[in-house]
């Protein structure tokens, strides 16, 4: 284990699920470090095509994935992402967390994650997570990723860097990102982020595909103005 | 959720391997709460007598026990609990943590416990590690279960509290406190806490053994003397 991690010469884990954000951090990890390798999640997800997205576009970025099934996590409590008998909550209500959250979910991904870069010699561990667009989900906030980071370094012994390049830009900004990478058409045509399970530009009514669209039609008025 | 957890009139779930530390914890629980239940993990261990021990102790203290299947946590990274191919370190290489570590391994459990505490609207969780007598694990010091209870607070939204008695005992102590609690006799004859399988006093041998033994015999000094 390497308890002086630099970025350059280094290699980084990407927590990665095909979806917009996670395509974006996986192009941001190859353009800050020297190797990149990436992990996809099982958990019982409805949308299992979320992984084959995930394996073209890795293979396409030229980076290793590893695909690791966690039914764990879908099962140990209620949600509408695993459970098809429960309607998905639309959009927030109130001050309660949305049905669709998974309890724990980002503990357990960045927790599993962790130990595999452990065993691989990898400090720097990235993931696609945002406080800005955070739709009611808790482990999504930097406070927890700064929490865990240190928690992950004292259940080891090890000095991790979790990296969360999205976690203060919004969707707008999240779209700039990816031009700036130049995936803008990757990401745009080959991502998965409807909780209906449509690749590309989606449903356009789930509360993800709202969010991206919004987001994409805000970034692309600022960049060719409205009379594009 | 309660946001004032108090510990008269409430319900906590105790982490329960079956072994001699958890199994003091599962009665101090008891003792603690008005409702004590009990979550045990089999996650590729090689002595799958653990769970019968777990389940044992429990009927026999009338905790309701829930086990649950993590074969991932074994299989994550090499370590010789899960490994019969890998010899097991007797003692700790100087800085170097032994490869009876299982990378990981509380930092689950605990996190697992949480998610289902939170279903069952429990808020108390009990775990027997031990910083004082911790063998070298870093999973067992006071620091990393203060910074997980955060993090858990912090995933979840969330008041966990992470109760962990034998935090500052030495084994000796923890006999102390089993012969308080009254049950001395089940935790002698009835836990598991051998490498090699062997239930009560166990091989004698391994480096389980020798600090359960170790403690008993300074413990049992103390009680009735060197005369005894």
């Amino acid at each position: 284990m390497n308890y002086n991690p630099t970025m350059n010469n280094s290699e980084a884990l990407v927590v990665f699920s095909g979806g917009q954000d996670s395509t974006t951090c996986l192009y941001w990890a190859k353009a800050h470090f020297n190797e990149v390798r990436a992990l996809t999640f099982i958990y019982g997800q409805k949308h299992v095509k979320e992984v084959e997205c995930a394996r073209s576009i890795a293979d396409k970025a030229g980076v290793r994935l590893d695909v690791m099934e966690v039914p764990l996590i879908g099962s140990l409590a209620r949600n509408s992402l695993t459970d098809s008998t429960l309607p998905m909550d639309r959009q927030q209500h109130g001050t309660d967390v949305p049905n669709t959250f998974v309890p724990g979910r980002n503990l357990f991904f960045l927790s599993i994650a962790a130990v595999r870069a452990r065993e691989l010699g990898i400090n720097h561990i990235v993931a696609g997570v945002s406080q800005t667009d955070f739709s009611g989900y808790p482990d999504c906030r930097d406070a927890f990723i700064k929490s865990l980071n240190v928690t992950l370094d004292l259940a080891m012994d090890s000095q991790f860097v979790l990296h969360t390049p999205l976690m203060w830009l919004d969707k707008a900004e999240t779209w700039r990102l990816a031009d700036t990478l130049g995936v803008m058409d990757i990401v745009r045509n080959e991502t998965l982020t409807c909780y209906n399970g449509i690749i590309g530009d989606g449903c356009g009514d789930c509360p993800a595909c709202r969010l991206r669209r919004e987001g994409l039609e805000k970034y692309l008025e600022e960049k060719y103005g409205k009379e594009r």
